[in-house]
């Protein structure tokens, strides 16, 4: 049986990840990386596969059967989603939830004109997480969904902290707090603010001299970042944050309280611990690659997000494998 | 908009679950509830819905849109699910798991000829349990699910109590064990024998002058229910069992724990923790029902399990509102 080709576009932590996933799926194989940076300067692991400039794609659009995209949602996807899918079927872990009808719109648009499937908004938040929000909502109407994230890296608020005056890096963590949590299981159904849901712990390398005080207020005064937020700030020499701050762990938590009768109340619970964020969120997106791969051969076009996946399109086991081992 | 209309077959703990879930669903109605007792007898908390014998189903075939069968595996669904799956579309909770590649065969072929839509299989093992072990072990195939069930009653184990002489009534809880689970959770990927995962509780109400040694070893010997597990027997009174063991609470966990790379695990775990087992299930039959319908409506037929279902369909909501809300 042939395998599912698969091209990665973009080579950082997430397009690794995504290629030791493919690893281990043995119907699929790695094809192609597409980067923007110098193919030549690029060693695979896997030895079969070729590297080319992301603006060749156009002369593999017969040698790949789905792209993963790689790239960030702030300027990447955006571009690259929609160019993809005019060669593609595409998987791409889009993420900015404010944005993400627009981006959907766009890429439907794009997928059906050119008879291709395109999922969207694939990895674990938006993803798993937000499977279990709407399988939960769906089966308990009368409750109340609480999302969690961490304790792991916030890419965002590290790189904001790092703009700052005298930061000369830093990592921020975003750490759940167990009181909520609990609040949330006991079936109170807590109104909870964002102050009482996370915690925000920062280590930051000063540059030599820097006024420690003034990074500190800077980063707890921080508009959407910080400012809503109990911001805990430790100063740390570059070696420590080497050395104790080099894992991309992350991870968290949904659960869904619910009643179905005055005295019955039900608690879901959805939880993930990560010791790679870019590696789980691979192994994510390539068995949604091959939900893509399946409904392309069955002439299906459009984008799709996974709340329109069918489950059994992302196992390699048959359907009745899957309803006599796993039912 | 016109709503579901839904009939329920059977008007036990399950039945009266369904429901309840109904009337929290405020795009679907309770048409007709059929019994095999007699219909006369049968007060609803639904007032708008009629009662029918169950022989009665066909002259109501163009009045629902979905028929929910609350019947048991043992002996209601082989029978009524191909009876009725010739009338309505139907959901069920068939849970012989040893028979569902059958009951499933029979079924598709039925609903086909009828041009009905068939939901087999629905509630939270298997369902939702079942759902969790293919997302996981699709996302990190080189990996191990574990099931756990419980703390909850087990009808089976307590009826089996209620066959040995000199036990006047009984009821029996299912434990999952702590130290099995921690072992999980904390990646050690164990090996797990029976009697390392659950532990069997029993509560007995013996006849008066009965052997309790006697009764007691009954119980731990019985083979396939209690040898293979360890086993604690306390003898209460009727009353206590009535006052203190009323509940049909239930619940259970699926964790699965895989690896990406040499150096990274993955820890996924779901949970819930039902007040009421029936009232909850209820909820998920009536989700799948409404998948059911929608399915019908686009011109599918033949049998589905939860694996088939893409999750959009259970939601009252949009695409475009899942995909702004809860993506």
């Amino acid at each position: 049986m042939s395998k599912i080709r698969i091209g990665i576009v973009g080579y950082g932590n997430l397009g690794k990840g995504v290629e030791l996933a493919i690893a281990r799926n043995p119907d699929m194989e790695l094809v192609v990386v597409f980067t923007r940076r110098d193919p030549n300067q690029i060693k695979l692991v896997t030895k079969s596969a070729i590297v080319r400039s992301l603006n060749s794609a156009t002369a593999l659009e017969t040698a790949i059967d789905v792209a993963i995209l790689c790239g960030g949602s702030a300027t990447d996807l955006p571009r690259q989603g929609p160019a993809f899918a005019t060669l593609f079927n595409t998987v791409d872990s889009f993420d900015t939830h404010a944005k993400i009808t627009k981006y959907f719109i766009s890429m439907d648009k794009v997928a059906r004109e050119n008879n291709h499937i395109s999922i969207i908004s694939v990895g674990w938040d938006p993803g798993m997480f937000s499977l279990n929000r709407l399988y939960a909502e769906s089966i308990l109407p009368d409750g109340n969904n609480y999302t969690f994230w961490g304790r792991g890296v916030s890419q965002g608020h590290s790189d904001a902290i790092r703009r700052i005056t005298g930061v000369k890096n830093a990592i921020q963590y975003t750490v759940p707090i167990e009181s909520a949590l609990a609040a949330v299981r006991s079936g109170a159904n807590p109104k909870l603010t964002t102050r009482q849901k996370h915690l925000r712990e920062c280590y930051v390398v000063p540059e030599e001299g820097a006024d420690r005080k003034k990074i500190e207020m800077a980063i707890k005064n921080m508009p959407d970042y910080f400012a809503d937020y109990d911001t805990v700030v430790h100063f740390i020499s570059e070696d420590e944050l080497k050395l104790n701050h080099n894992k991309m762990n992350h991870g968290g938590f949904v659960l869904h309280c619910g009643s179905t009768s005055p005295l019955n109340q039900h608690l879901i619970e959805y939880s993930l611990k990560l010791d790679s964020n870019p590696e789980f969120t691979g192994g994510v997106l390539v068995c949604y690659a091959r939900a893509a791969y399946r409904l392309a051969q069955s002439g299906e076009k459009g984008a799709r997000t996974v709340f329109d996946i069918p489950p059994a399109l992302l196992s390699i086991k048959s359907g009745e494998e899957l309803r006599s081992k796993l039912l």
